[in-house]
């Protein structure tokens, strides 16, 4: 039982109380539910992989961001984690390729280019024809850093680089947006 | 007594119970204060007017927005209200003109083109050297509306138009911010 609320702890956003409450609900009140989910974690972890060349995960025979159609476009969208890589996908209609870092450079954690895959990236970029680079790093400190880096592998290697826009958040209002978030649209209007 | 709450209630964001507070407050502990008070309002409504040309808020013999030196720009940064205007020259380096709407096009509301200015900003546009004009209305519906009929006016007048960049806000995540404005970013990306 102990051994079953200290797992349960391991989740994000779950502490020692709703812990306790989730080992009691699935022994006491739902046994089949728990057998679901042993299993399913089980299953997840033997069957989902992670793409040798995008680094999302999957779990089909073939990734499903690493086909030819998308390869086509030579467009590649770097992406922090698979939630953004999740985002961009749903609401736009951006059809390339993907790349996704697992994280942002932070060499005080020690997170360096290794870690983040850039010298596979690097190679992508230098032998499978692609033609512009979009950087999708959130638009934080690290993030930005991160961007930096990215963009100077990219030109070093002739691959146009571009960055996602930073500006006001549709149906936010100007009055209320951060400084920062506002300098940017000015500096980054679009012409009509 | 009750004359004085239901004037202080007139106040945005101020209900019965606070106006009740702050007119007890003014009489009972701060007779200078409600003096103040008193004066400050007469000499704003006296002294404060509407500049002629840029129609925002202008206390001295002359606007401060609308110099040689701003004129000489050759742009003009067309805004909803004052507040969205101090944001703008608060947080970001444009020093050009303003236009200010003082409100958006709202044909239900009974808001059309004249209520806006806009054959006055027509005869700017026309007549006074405007080489570009950057529309930051707000990222609404309604913000949109009127952006659209702005770009229309500018584009009969041969003036370059643009509209402040939409996008993820500085300091966002890209897996929290709305679809909308996702779509934007990745198609407005800029090149690096």
């Amino acid at each position: 039982m102990a051994r079953l609320i200290d797992a349960l702890r391991k989740l994000p956003g779950v502490g020692p109380k709703s812990a306790q409450r989730m080992a009691f609900h699935l022994l006491d009140r739902d046994r089949a539910a728990a057998e679901q989910l042993a299993n399913a974690i089980h299953d997840a972890l033997t069957g989902v992989g992670r793409c040798p060349s995008c680094r999302m995960f999957f779990e089909d025979a073939a990734c499903r961001y690493c086909t030819e159609a998308r390869k086509a476009t030579g467009t590649i969208c770097v992406v922090e984690g698979p939630a953004d890589l999740q985002a961009i996908e749903n609401s736009t209609p951006f059809r390339g390729r993907y790349f996704v870092l697992m994280g942002r450079l932070s060499p005080l954690d020690g997170v360096g280019p290794d870690e983040l895959g850039l010298p596979q990236l690097g190679r992508i970029l230098t032998d499978e024809g692609v033609k512009e680079m979009i950087i999708a790093t959130n638009p934080t400190q690290e993030g930005e850093a991160t961007a930096f880096f990215l963009a100077e592998m990219a030109k070093a290697r002739g691959v146009k680089v571009t960055r996602i826009a930073h500006g006001v958040p549709m149906g936010g209002e100007i009055e209320y947006v951060d400084g920062g978030t506002l300098a940017h649209a000015i500096s980054g209007r679009q012409p009509l």
